[in-house]
């Protein structure tokens, strides 16, 4: 292939307004040869020691809740269909799981042995910036849960029926509801990892939720900016953002009533895409019932197209809902963000943040859409 | 394995003055087990088609330095042992790389067709987010260079005899000189990806420069906190912190007589090593001739003993030096930042950019140190 400038020169800068980051879109950079092409990761299939498969309950710390399918309204441990337990590897720990009944309905309080640590300890290490600590400490607490998605060896969501995506949402939403109304919880975030390069160490359909007693740094940051977009503009960024994808189109990857689906325009990754009620709602915690099965099938979609176009891709996807201590709910829109793992976070990522896209996504959505019908 | 409580219960927030960021240090995360195990990419050692490899010089764009080794001072661009060349593939382009002579003097100047853009678009650009535009868009003009490390197909420095080791760290100094000195350039990085999961796509040992006409938002963010720990602390942060690691001990990997290694004390990722110069220093285009041979043998026992604790593990490399337009040059030291690629970068990360590290930088250290001698 011959050095062709000419083909090289449409690299554009597009600015996030949420992170206030800068993106590189760069189109030319998806041509570059590729000696590791053969390498990427596949996904094992063994599921004889797998400690989310049924009949294997007693490898992972008892479950704090377990939902039937409809069918069977059994109260059954047994008979799961999405089980959510303590990690038995937890990044974070100290503050009690509630456990909850079957259907539920809570049974019985998990204790752990950790004092649990009080907002107050919290504003107190918050002011380690103003004394110039330059090595600040503190102690952690929190919570870190797995979604179990299915009692079956199952790989993906995609692989569930309606119903049982729609149990997956539902559990998200009640444990990020318990979560919310934690006096010791500052912040509740639900992500999945599938596949080994979006950091996944079990291939059995999961997610994870991790709760703690501080709020990243990032996530004030971006509500920050929500603060700063709703103040001068006098509505919240994500209203006006769904407004304009809308209007725009080129970007929309599905819709169904009162979800979007669109690639965003400063996407960091190839692919990525936003998922957003179209109503303004701070906290995924308050979807009600009967949105859950169309937000499912949404995701559904989503996920499907995903696995059609890139297959074996790893991936994840992270429900942003609102700090539990937000005090203005009309700055804050909850959002899902899918993204493949088509790119590796580079160096220049690294000294700089600042990332190298691809894909440009309206050529994503394009993609994404056609094969949804 | 039972969940044990108490094993669990060692998490520790740490604050890592630089980015206001805090990291987890959570220990117990390492003892996952792990389905993708068997799956960790080896690097290839197909030599034939690859186009850094010496005789294939036709297949990368014309250099734009090279330099041979000190016994053969030849002219002859064949002879060479480090090779600059244009990113076939850039990330950003637009502003014309001068070419060199084979020992380091200009030659001719290579022009691109594109209008390189100035510093006053940019500032106009910086308007952007005053006029609250939500989709701001800019051209970006730039120069990726590649910086071939041995004509040979090796895959590491390490791999390389002292020489060839200074003569890189020569390269990497004569390449940010000029970009410095260049009026339409504001920040320039120089990184080494080696490694698919590192962001690689050729295993010949590389590393490349990226130079752009914007300053990207988070290096501004750490300019704009070193700058607030001078007012406040009146010293340099890194002076500070050099002062405190060779008082602790316990975090230093190895120290020369110009430079320390030492694992941070919120490492985001295990067994990360910064590399700084004892003496301050904004900008590692500055470093004197007389330092080269003495930091690439640092290095070389730095990344040395990486690979040889993670064998076949990635790693980057970023040089991390002082934006051009820097009015304070009292307020930046610059770095050299080394991880090995051991954990992924999964949905709670990218949720919230707060890393989960599970190897406290002590350990890290102590591992990475022992094997010095």
């Amino acid at each position: 292939m011959a050095y062709d400038s000419k083909e090289s020169s449409s690299s554009e800068l597009r600015h996030d307004w949420l992170s206030d980051r800068w993106v590189i879109i760069a189109p030319q950079r998806s041509a570059r040869p590729d000696d590791f092409a053969d390498y990427r990761p596949r996904i094992a299939v063994e599921s004889r020691n797998c400690p989310f498969c049924q009949g294997h309950e007693s490898a992972t710390p008892p479950s704090i809740a377990v939902y039937a399918s409809q069918e069977s309204k059994s109260t059954d441990e047994h008979q799961w269909q999405v089980r959510v337990v303590p990690n038995k590897f937890p990044a974070v720990n100290g503050v009690a799981s509630l456990r909850w009944h079957p259907v539920g309905e809570m049974l019985a309080s998990q204790t752990f042995s950790d004092p649990i640590q009080t907002k107050d300890d919290e504003r107190a290490a918050e002011s380690v910036n103003e004394r110039f600590d330059l090595y600040g400490r503190r102690r952690v607490s929190g919570a870190h849960e797995v979604i179990i998605e299915s009692p079956q060896h199952l790989q993906t969501i995609t692989q569930l029926n309606a119903l049982g995506v729609e149990l997956v949402f539902r559990a998200y939403r009640d444990r990020l509801r318990y979560w919310s109304t934690c006096s010791d919880i500052a912040y509740a975030v639900l992500f999945k990892n599938v596949g080994s390069e979006a950091g996944a160490t079990l291939v059995h359909a999961h997610s994870q939720l991790i709760a703690t007693s501080m709020t990243p740094t990032d996530v004030k940051r971006n509500v920050e900016r929500m603060e700063l977009f709703h103040q001068t503009q006098n509505e919240c960024l994500f209203c006006r953002m769904i407004r304009e994808e809308i209007s725009e189109k080129a970007r929309i990857v599905a819709a169904s009533r009162h979800f979007l689906a669109f690639c965003p325009f400063a996407s960091r990754f190839p692919s990525q895409v936003t998922i957003v009620p179209k109503m303004h709602s701070s906290a995924y915690a308050d979807l009600p019932d009967e949105r859950l099965g169309e937000l499912g099938k949404l995701m559904h979609q989503v996920v499907q197209s995903i696995e059609f176009n890139y297959p074996d891709t790893s991936y994840n996807y992270i429900i942003h809902s609102a700090p539990t201590g937000i005090t203005n709910a009309a700055v804050f829109h909850w959002r899902i963000e899918v993204f493949p793992r088509l790119t590796k976070v580079a160096g220049f990522e690294w000294g700089s943040e600042c990332y190298i896209n691809p894909l440009p996504p309206e050529a994503a959505a394009l993609k994404l859409r056609s094969c949804l019908g």
